[in-house]
């Protein structure tokens, strides 16, 4: 039983983080939760936690004996008020590794304001339990260090991304949860309304039509940050509901948007690890980005950079090679420096991983003076060898792997493997900050399956400007062969799109958008969207286009995603309050879960 | 047809509120929307628009015949760019209501970036038009001068906001949307579960649970500016979704939230109306707030304070009168000051006005210097009369107002009249702010329907200390009885929970919780809640209880309301970007809308 109901008259006058060396012989009352407990030679010592720090509080017999009585029946995580003189540890007791650690408090007065049961796992840094135990009891393992410090980290980011976004005239603007459904929103969470018999709202995956439609009302300058929500099949990095800082400009280029994104990450970096980023940042085209690292979000943290030595290695004696492009295959490679004295076990460790992302096999060269080694070197000729050894700038002691796939498939399949490769030789600098802009993205993408052109960013995502000519031509062609075909010039349009990537993760993309109907109108043949289904989709914002829609474009940030990186988190759910298991499931409070027959039957619904 | 598909070579130089006399014979490039066109004297003048202001330019076709041609063809809220050189204007032709005033840009190349079709209501501050149209055309309502001042004053509130408390080291925590729904959460918006069939998500009323959550995992200061959802029958200033400033705080006592907060409010009036507010505020029992002025949220910017002079007026030959103070009634009434020269038709109105607010008639004395001059005034003594003089403090020529009622309807209903009276009397000094702390409010309230009480707050609403006792002796009785009865003490019983009042509007409110096991289950017991109920309904925040809650309280702002009355509008709809109408639908996305059989059958539902 806790022997008050109330804090009156036992109030912190410090919090546990605070006492130093120059509080000596001030008497304080410090309220906290029991850290540990150590009794020494009939003499009792707690750490005493908040959120502020640890500070350690002496009991002893012959200096307040109630008080020792009630310090013998404390447990650890009880909640108590002390009373008592700061005073200098012991010459050889301090703790460095404690700010408070030079004094001590002499306990003269403890009240248990509440008891704890025994936690199912201690409150400390590195435990070693199941994180669906940690998420059950989520308010305890919220009391960890490693945990606080993690979402003080994201509080700091997100004052300090609304501090400088506000210094620069951005107006935060609250756009609704409750939205409308659109027909293509499959992964929309909808909101049954009882008023509104049979309808439905949805939840946003992102405000994207709202911001777009506060640029059409001047604000000019926008952001959120805010939750979106998406129910989808979940992998291990998602969650149903996360957060995004949003943003939209008006009156813009793209460099006014990769200016102030720059300056953004530079504020955050500042803020949360005292790090000066070097702006402005590396820029690389989509198209180089892919053939150069084999990914749209490359990690420049090592290079490892992709070859394509289709021209040099054609007109071998090498079958697997000549096969292959006869059926239009590329031949690619990348140079793994200084690892030419491997052993063959770890030759065959390379090979599975290059078939485990998507190669058919490995051909590998060993680099020395005289030759490129391997078994398959006889297939070559000597130019060639001189060939490869050039594009590779090949030096002695480095290992040449190569691979053959068609042109789709080869780049993804290397940049998976050069980042495998990366990690397996340790080549990533973990103290490292690669941060680049990938740009113009293709503006579509095929659909095998549907046989048309997809939006690669999203409908409203502008073409570049040369393009505009691109997509009255593929829509010539389409009339002319009435289908769409894989050639279709369209095909090869990009797109006003960019994403920020650091360290090989994509931690904002945005676009310049689309801002005149006749264009949009384009867009939409290209996509093969009815003017019917567009007024569906999109009725509200075609809508507001009418009225004088300025030229605007914006971008969006991960922001858990980004977090989760500058803490050195493993998993978002590390970084996230109250988070959702990979399964959409709250194991704290049992969300979702099953609700009584009224309420349905107010919302007019059944579950079948 | 718009001229260009980019902004690229025609992007501002400046904003449309920036250019001043300094910046005469400066070439400058604006982009902006139409605001207006006037053609003299074969001169076309515009007024170009943006969110930072307006500026003139001059088309002359002696200056450039192709761009006056092309400035022939603009209309209102066409979206342009225009290069030119910024040239004082003539003399006389200044406009000095303009920070532009001073210059105008003699126009050198017009670009229509976008055309506009005619807009269903001018853009325009003082426009007669119905709110249903300026909901369905949002994005055309949002251009307006004053719907941008009110969002702007929005976002300086919640910066100012978010400043004041992180100096104060509050951490924002983001708190879940998808949440568990409980069974007593009738007002819970629902979100069906599609990977776990047949079960729900609720969004929150409020973060309650999840902000004493975070108290009891050591976080110390909590705030958040979040959305709340609730799906209530609307009334007129009701949202379905709202926003509230919501703020926890540990080891305090109600003083340190009241510091708090009025720390935050003092920032608020600073921030958003450079106002300098005095503080400790004023603070009124709620004991006090309801006999004084017959409300829990007194607008305290004028007098007309409630006397009850019931004791003064019993045994008089006034039947009314006795045959209510049989019944137990109280009389009571309030002084209208100046006000003994009304008319007959003027007394015939305020009795109406009194009938409205729920009084069976309306009793009046004319003070002069002789006599309280009534009708009734026969009935009573002079001692009486002398009596009623003095309690009303009342001087010549003050009217004094009474009526009786039963004790628990009489306060309300003065408090009505008050306020109406006040209203009709034009006794409310709209330039006055008042604020003030009403607290200790009433632990309970009897609900007549099911014979028991319910929480007045919240069940975890700490009881006053001294009232812990209370509830004992409450559930004693409750025990002997085996029922409840209004008579039981804990109707008495008093709560640590506190409203803030600004000028007759509840801005916010709060209390310090129970933090203990042992007395949450007395206050259980008070409510009726079997063990099994609660452990259903509260079950996690229980569970967490069970570990080291700290003492702690907090409070929530409702932050909509807060803003619509820093900006003096009407509605709240005013002060929220994209409001839902009093049915909660929004106008401009037609949502709620229906959703089709597919998306239903993922989520295991049927509308019936």
């Amino acid at each position: 039983m806790s022997e008050t109901t109330s804090l009156r008259g036992k109030k912190r006058t410090h919090t546990c983080g605070e006492l130093r060396a120059k509080d000596i012989n001030e008497v304080v009352t410090l309220n906290g939760w029991v850290d540990g407990r150590r009794d020494l030679g009939g003499v009792i010592f707690i750490d005493l936690r908040d959120r502020y720090g640890k500070t350690q509080v002496v009991f002893a017999p012959q200096h307040n004996e109630n008080v020792y009585q009630t310090a013998k029946r404390l447990r650890n995580e009880d909640v108590i008020a002390i009373v008592g003189k700061v005073e200098r540890r012991p010459d050889g007791t301090e703790n460095k590794s404690l700010p408070t650690g030079e004094i001590e408090i002499l306990g003269d007065d403890l009240v248990i304001l509440n008891e704890a049961e025994t936690p199912p796992f201690p409150i400390e840094d590195e435990i070693e339990t199941s994180e669906d135990l940690r998420l059950k009891y989520r308010f305890l393992d919220l009391r960890r260090h490693q945990m606080q410090s993690n979402l003080l980290t994201r509080h700091k980011m997100a004052q300090a991304a609304r501090k400088y976004l506000d210094s620069l005239n951005f107006m935060e603007i609250e756009t609704p949860f409750l939205m409308k459904s659109t027909p293509e929103g499959a992964r929309d969470y909808l909101v049954p309304s009882r008023i509104h018999h049979g309808k439905f709202y949805a939840l946003p995956q992102s405000p994207q039509t709202y911001k777009q439609i506060l640029m059409v009302s001047g604000f000019d300058r926008y952001f959120q940050i805010v939750k979106c929500f998406r129910d989808e099949d979940l992998r291990a990095d998602r969650q149903p509901e996360f957060t995004q800082i949003d943003i939209e400009m008006s009156f813009v280029l793209e460099e006014d948007i990769y200016d102030m994104a720059e300056g953004l990450i530079k504020a955050l970096f500042k803020e949360a690890k005292g790090i000066d980023i070097k702006t402005p940042l590396p820029r690389l085209k989509y198209d180089e980005a892919m053939t150069k690292y084999g990914s749209d979000k490359p990690d420049l943290r090592f290079g490892l950079e992709i070859h394509n030595v289709t021209d040099i290695l054609k007109g071998s004696q090498f079958k697997v090679f000549e096969t292959g492009l006869e059926a239009g295959n590329l031949i690619c490679g990348i140079n793994l420096q200084k690892q030419a004295g491997i052993s063959r076990k770890q030759i065959d460790e390379l090979t599975d991983l290059a078939k485990s992302c998507g190669a058919a096999g490995l051909v590998y060269f060993k680099v020395t003076p005289e030759a490129l080694e391997s078994p398959t070197a006889k297939y070559f000729s000597a130019e060639q060898l001189k060939g490869l050894r050039e594009s590779f700038k090949a030096e002695n002691g480095d290992l040449i792997l190569i691979i053959t796939q068609p042109r789709r498939q080869i780049y993804p399949t290397l940049g998976q493997f050069r980042l495998e490769v990366a990690k397996k030789f340790g080549l990533i600098d973990e103290s490292k900050i690669a941060l680049l802009w990938v740009t113009e993205f293709p503006l579509f993408e095929w659909s095998e399956e549907e046989r048309r052109f997809a939006a690669m960013h999203h409908p409203f995502t502008s073409p570049k400007e040369e393009d505009v000519a691109t997509l009255d031509q593929g829509i010539e062609e389409h009339k002319k062969k009435k289908r769409w075909t894989i050639e279709n010039p369209i095909g090869n349009a990009h797109a006003r799109a960019y994403d920020l990537v650091l360290n090989g993760n994509e931690i904002a993309g945005g676009s310049i958008r689309i801002f005149q109907p006749e264009l949009q109108q384009k867009m939409f043949s290209c996509l093969g969207i009815s003017e019917h289904e567009a007024k569906t989709k999109f009725g509200f914002l075609l809508d507001a286009f009418k009225y004088g829609a300025p030229p605007h474009g914006g971008i969006a940030f991960g922001f858990d995603r980004l977090i989760m990186l500058f803490t050195g988190s493993k998993s978002i759910r590390d970084v996230i309050a109250f988070p959702k298991t990979s399964s959409a499931m709250s194991l704290m409070d049992d969300a979702p879960s099953e609700v009584s027959r009224e309420q349905l039957m107010e919302l007019h619904l059944k579950v079948i």
